[in-house]
């Protein structure tokens, strides 16, 4: 279906996209300090997913899998506290 | 750092948690319409991302890789048509 060759870039242009998505939705939030739309559930479940994801890729020692999980942490962790923190103006 | 029998455990929940993540997000904006804090780049990104994603999970055959990111897609994909619908309003 793709090419072999452009298999890997493929999985990097994936990482690197799925990795920085979250960076709007924090400056957003940041910026209107208003969370009412932002599903709690949603960022609860993300944070502690891609902490294990990180968790997993110190256990199989892949630095790509470290890398993007631990900045996805960062951002949806980041996310989650500013909702805890703005629903309850 | 976590014993070696419990790395692909670890792996598959964080795999469960970061994939159904998104269900309860898309839940609440079909339920609310309200998409105000919901930053439309998040999802144009994250949907992109999740979609290349799942073609390099086709390009090296990994099932876990095609499943995640084929119920990502579509839960990221489902919360941008709600965001670009409902923004209108």
């Amino acid at each position: 279906m793709i090419p072999v060759q452009y298999v890997e870039l493929v999985g990097s242009v994936a990482g690197c996209l799925t990795t920085l998505a979250f960076l709007p939705q924090v400056l957003r939030v940041w910026r209107t300090k208003s969370v009412r739309d932002i599903s709690l559930l949603t960022y609860i479940a993300l944070t502690c997913g891609v902490f294990l994801w990180f968790l997993y890729g110190l256990g199989v020692g892949s630095y790509p899998i470290i890398t993007a999980n631990g900045i996805t942490f960062v951002l949806s962790l980041s996310i989650l506290v500013m909702k805890l923190r703005y629903a309850r103006r």
